[in-house]
């Protein structure tokens, strides 16, 4: 078993809003975090699988696929967009960085599982000091 | 002579966007980066001054007051807001990492005058790869 | 379940210094690192607590509240102080960074838990090259 | 129990290439990281050892001597060599960072054994973006 | 006048070889950094470019460009490639650090004027603890 | 002309204290960087040297003797040391960044010129927040 850890990086913007919610009462929650005018961050991806050694080529799963699969199913979605409301599978979740990991997870466990290799976890760094790491379940 | 560097950082939502020409326009000119639906970014901001070593104090300028002035003429108007729309000192610019520079470096320049020190550089990085630096005209 | 980490800083003072023994021993033990006159580091602290997503605020543990509880029982007590001789909860200690990490994690357990998080780990970095992760017994 | 990591560095050359294929298979299978002239990489290693705090000594392994273990089976072989053909414990291997990292376990696992400590896992950056980690079968 | 700068990185294999003396020779002034079996780095780039902000653009040049120049005339031809005998701007040149940037800033002096912008800088970080920065004669 | 750097650590102990006041003046001045306990950090110094490249050797200077000199003259007296008590080109200097960073130029300055190189910078990064930089008078 080995593990196999690809690096992608996406800029966008966000804001904490529960949408059961007013503006006033998400301010109140989430603070600054919920301007209404948006924020932004440089997320860090961190996509981990695993695996076997395939003895013939040496790899776990050819890495320019697993960069390919990243970029197509979540960085171009994502990359320069509103999380909230422009990406197809984060629109009118709670954007916090615990609910983009488990989208994330979401979104590559499939195409990571037909090239022969598992979803082992997903990691996000939204800022230099905060990360969060999904497993599944 | 000596040169001191502190660095800060702040989230923002911005997008690439003259505002003398429309939103097509201005995809065709800047791209993605003139996402309507915004994006964002964790700029890193490093202000350097520069002056003379106080024979008594051992330092060219408190640390903890160049801090705060950095924090309160710049960090607090700047993170988790807009910078297109919601930042005084920002607001209206064409919101490129070039124009935030100079934008910075008038907003402390005086400040840090005041202070016995002189502004030598902003530089800000807006991804790991982009930095731009502004050293006054 | 879900992990969420948060990264903190801090600037110490510290020596390997067994206090059964003289200097003479101590210094034949470990060398430097047990000079009398002292040493420091800029210690990195990564504190990851895990737990499920609450469904209607998205996120884990208030991120504001987790940074408080590590600055309050941790970062406040041990930032710019000695390790060996004038923090509460490692006085005494051989203040190895192992040590240092498990004093660490018994100063966070339960505030953590009482936010209804668990404690998952405790990483420090003491230089670029040296880590310790301690995640319980 | 605790885990303690150490980071070491080496820069060496390599190509992929399955000693099976000729010249033309491989640049296909591969593509320029089979380039017959070699390129070569950075490598950034993360080994991390477990077991018990000595209680006397306050560590679970003297560090100094992890180091040198580090740099005498796999730094000093490896470093400003060419992987796939100078060295002892990696030529002739198709040299993938998966299978890099399985020769440096091995290497290891005996003399990190004899300090009395357990290796737990050997991590390798090829890159910023590309880590690959081994925990043994 | 504002400073703009752009990372990109290559993978590279080389030797420090004198063509002029032999592989003994070679060895006994440069070491192991003259291995005949070749090593490699991950060398990364910063290229800093100067000008005046373009009052209607918002910058001093459109960053895209930038990028697509420095991978031309660069990183395509260095990246993956042997730099002493597979690069035609390299190949011949005794492969130091101080060498490459030379070269690398002769490569791309003229793109960038007639982008309307000026070269100021080509700095290369060979390791973590090694760079080397040209600013032209 | 060509810009040769290279990146040292050291880690130690220190404070600011103005030996011409008492602890509780320097405490008022300087805050907790005054604590009488001492604390510590672990500083980052790179140390710039220009000169013109030797056509026959291919660099400016031997790498390796640079690194051999910021070794001999100011890591092994910095490293694991007191700054304020047990340096000999620090002691009973007010040990703030700036005037390390002076004290270092002077003990650089002549072994640099030896080598037939000129001493460009000695920069300093005391946190990772934290920069200063000497360039000479």
């Amino acid at each position: 078993m080995i593990y196999l850890t690809r690096r992608e990086r996406f800029s966008a913007a966000h804001r904490m809003f529960n949408p059961d919610l007013g503006d006033d009462e998400n301010l109140e929650l989430y603070g600054q975090c919920s301007n209404p005018g948006w924020h932004g961050h440089n997320y860090i991806l961190y996509v981990t699988v695993k695996g076997d050694i395939d003895p013939e080529l040496g790899y776990l799963i050819n890495l320019k696929r697993l960069k390919d699969i990243i970029i197509e199913y979540v960085i171009t979605p994502l990359d320069h967009r509103n999380i909230n409301t422009q990406v197809p599978f984060t629109s009118g979740l709670l954007a916090s960085t615990e609910n983009i990991a488990v989208a994330i997870w979401n979104q590559l466990y499939e195409p990571v599982k037909k090239e022969g290799a598992e979803l082992h976890s997903v990691k996000i760094a939204e800022t230099e000091n905060n990360f969060v790491e999904y497993l599944g379940d």
